[in-house]
C-alpha cells in the first residue's frame, strides 16, 4: 500500500466534519468535500462523490455522526437525529450497506436520552465501521490473494478498490495482496460506463500503486476473454441476497455469463456486510435507475445522442448465484451454493 | 423509408466526386465532405467519416473512380491508379467489402488501355455496386422482416443502418420493413463504445423514422435481457468466414453470448460481399487495433482516465457460427452449419 495514497474518507477531528475526496473530479483534479450536515452528505452520496458500497456506509455513518454533533443543544434533538438517518439512509437504494451503516448505529443511541452521551456512541460507533472496513478488506484480501496465480491477467470492472472503501478495497484487495507478495499480474481495467468508474478510478488507483493496467471498454471484454488474456474476473458487490445473487455495477451480469461461456472463474469479493439476509434472491433487490444525461450528456463536448431519445440507465444489474464461483469475503473463500 | 432522409454517400455529377455525410459529426452536425483523390477517400475511411462495411465498400468504388477521373491525361495513369487501388484497400484492415469493392473494379478495367474508356468502366461499375447495395439491403430486410414479430423488442449494436449502407442498412433493413408492414417495435440501440455509433448514429436514424428506440450502454444488455425486454438481436458484420464466424463492432461477441445464455435469436444481416472465401475460420480475419485515445480522450471535455494509462482497443470482435441463430443474407435466412 502506497504511503501516499490519498484518503478516500476520514474524520476531521478539528470541526467533527466528514472530508470525502471527490471522485467525480478525479483523475483529472484531486478535491475534497468537507460534510457537515444530512443533506450535504446524502447529496455527495447520490452525486457519487463517494461511492463503494463499502465506503457508502462509511461515509454514512461518519456523516450521520457529523450532522448529529451539530444539533446538539437543538430542543428536538432526536427527532432531528430520526431525520438526518432517514435522509442518508435513502440516498440511495442498491448499496445495502448503506442502511445497514444507518441502522447500527441508530440502534445504538435509540436507548440513550443524552444528546451528548449520544454522539460519543455514534462517533465510537462510526470509527469501529471504518476502522472494520479497514481490518476486513485486509482479510479479504488475503483470503482472494489465495485465488491469483503468479502471470494472471485479471479482469475487473467499475471500482472496487481503496477508492471505493477505507482502506485496501474488495476486488482489488486481493490483487494488492497478491502484488505485495511478488505475483506479476496483468489488471484489465473495464472503464464501466456510464460513468467510468474504471476508467477513472481503477486506472488511477493501480498505476499510483505502480500495477501494469490496461484499459479497455466494457464490450471489450469478451475478446480479452477469448484471446486468453483473462485468467479470473474479479469484482465487488453493493448487495448480495441469501442465495448469493449478487447486485454490482451495470455489466458485472454480462461479464459473469461471458466468463462462463470462456471458463474463466468469477470472484466476487465483499465484506458481509453486503450480504441482505431481507433479501431471498436478487428479484428482491431494487436497482436504482439513474438519469439519462449521464449517458448522453455527462462527460461530453458535444452531443452524443440526438435530443429526446428515451434511454434506459439501470446503475447496477443482477447476477444468479450460479454463475458465481466463488464469494470472497472477510470470513474467507465461499463456494456455491451460498445459504446466507 | 423517410423521403427526407440524408443521403450517406453519393457521386456527384457535377465535378465527379465523391460526396459523404461526415459520420463524425453527427448528431449535432451535418456536414458533407467532397473527396476528389485516393488520399482524401483514404482519410475519410480511416477516421471513420464514412464507416459500415457497405458503405465502405461503395465509397471505395466510388472513390476510386473520383481519383481516377482526374488522373486521365497523365503520362503514368495506370501506375497512379494501382497506387490509389492500394491506397484506397489498404485503409482499414477487417471490413472486406473495402477490398472486394477495390478488386471488383480494377477486375474490370486491367485489360483496357484507355484512360477515358477505363474511367467510364470504373463510373459504370462503381455506380452498379451503389446500386445493388441499394437491391441486397431491400432483399435483408424483407428476408429479415420474418423473423421479427409484432411487438418485439429488438436489440442493435453500433450501426448497421441507413447510414452503413448506401440504402435501408443491413441490420436495420429488417426493422424498417417490419415497422412500414405495421409492427410495433420496441428498439434497444447499445451506445457502441468507444466512437458511440449506436447513440450517434442508429439513434439518429431510427428517431428520423419515427421509431421507438432506446439508448443504453453496452454493458446494459445483459440485464436488458434478463428482464425479458429484448426477443432478437441483430447486427451487421464487417467480414464473415467461410464457416460463419463473423467479424462485426466490438461487443458483438459479447452481446451473441449473453443471447444464447437467455434464449434470445442472434441474428447476423450482410450482404453476400461480406463473405470472405479465403478465410476458412475467423482466426483468419485480421482485427482492426485502433487508437488509444478514442478511449481515453475523443469525446471528453476533461481527462477521463489518468495520463499514460495503457489501452486496449480493438475495433472489432469474432463471433463463432456456433452463437449465430441465422445469417440474413440478400440470398435467403440462412442457418448453420454454415458453408459459404
Amino acid at each position: 500500500m502506497n504511503e501516499n495514497a490519498l484518503p478516500t474518507l476520514y474524520l476531521d477531528e478539528r470541526d467533527q466534519s466528514l472530508v470525502v475526496l471527490d471522485q467525480t473530479r478525479l483523475p483529472g483534479e484531486t478535491a475534497w468535500l468537507r460534510l457537515k450536515n444530512a443533506p450535504e452528505v446524502a447529496d455527495a452520496i447520490r452525486r457519487l462523490c463517494v461511492r463503494g458500497a463499502p465506503a457508502i456506509g462509511a461515509a454514512a455513518a461518519l456523516g450521520l455522526y457529523a450532522s448529529a454533533y451539530r444539533r446538539v443543544g437543538e430542543p428536538d434533538f432526536y427527532e432531528g437525529l430520526e431525520k438526518d438517518a432517514a435522509l442518508i439512509a435513502g440516498a440511495r437504494p442498491t448499496a445495502v450497506n448503506l442502511r445497514w451503516a444507518v441502522d447500527r448505529l441508530m440502534e445504538k443511541v435509540r436507548m440513550i436520552d443524552e444528546p451528548e452521551r449520544c454522539i460519543d456512541v455514534l462517533k465510537a460507533e462510526a470509527l469501529a465501521i471504518l476502522r472494520e472496513d479497514e481490518e476486513r478488506n485486509g482479510r479479504i484480501g488475503r483470503h482472494g490473494e489465495s485465488l491469483i496465480h503468479d502471470g494472471d491477467g485479471i479482469l475487473t470492472h467499475c471500482n472496487a478498490g481503496r477508492l471505493a472503501t477505507a482502506a485496501h478495497g474488495t476486488a482489488l484487495a486481493p490483487i494488492y495482496e497478491a502484488a505485495r507478495r511478488g505475483k506479476k499480474l496483468r489488471i484489465y481495467a473495464d472503464e464501466t460506463r456510464p460513468l467510468l468508474q474504471g476508467a477513472r478510478l481503477t486506472c488511477f488507483e493501480l498505476l499510483a500503486e505502480g500495477l501494469d493496467v490496461t484499459l479497455q471498454c466494457d464490450n471489450m471484454a469478451a475478446s480479452a476473454m477469448q484471446k486468453g488474456l483473462v485468467q479470473a474476473v474479479f469484482v465487488g458487490a453493493d448487495r448480495i441476497a441469501r442465495n448469493g445473487d449478487t447486485a454490482n455495477k451495470t455489466g458485472t451480469l454480462s461479464l459473469a455469463i461471458n466468463a462462463r461461456y470462456f471458463g474463466v472463474p468469477f470472484y466476487v469479493c465483499a465484506p458481509t456486510s453486503t450480504i441482505d439476509t431481507h433479501c431471498e434472491t436478487g428479484a428482491d433487490i431494487p436497482v436504482e435507475e439513474r438519469d439519462g444525461a449521464e449517458i448522453t450528456d455527462l462527460w461530453f463536448e458535444r452531443p452524443m445522442a440526438p435530443r429526446g431519445v428515451k434511454t434506459r440507465n439501470p446503475a447496477f444489474d443482477v447476477t444468479p448465484w450460479t454463475l458465481i464461483t466463488a464469494i470472497v469475503t472477510e470470513d474467507g473463500v465461499l463456494y456455491p451454493p451460498f445459504r446466507f
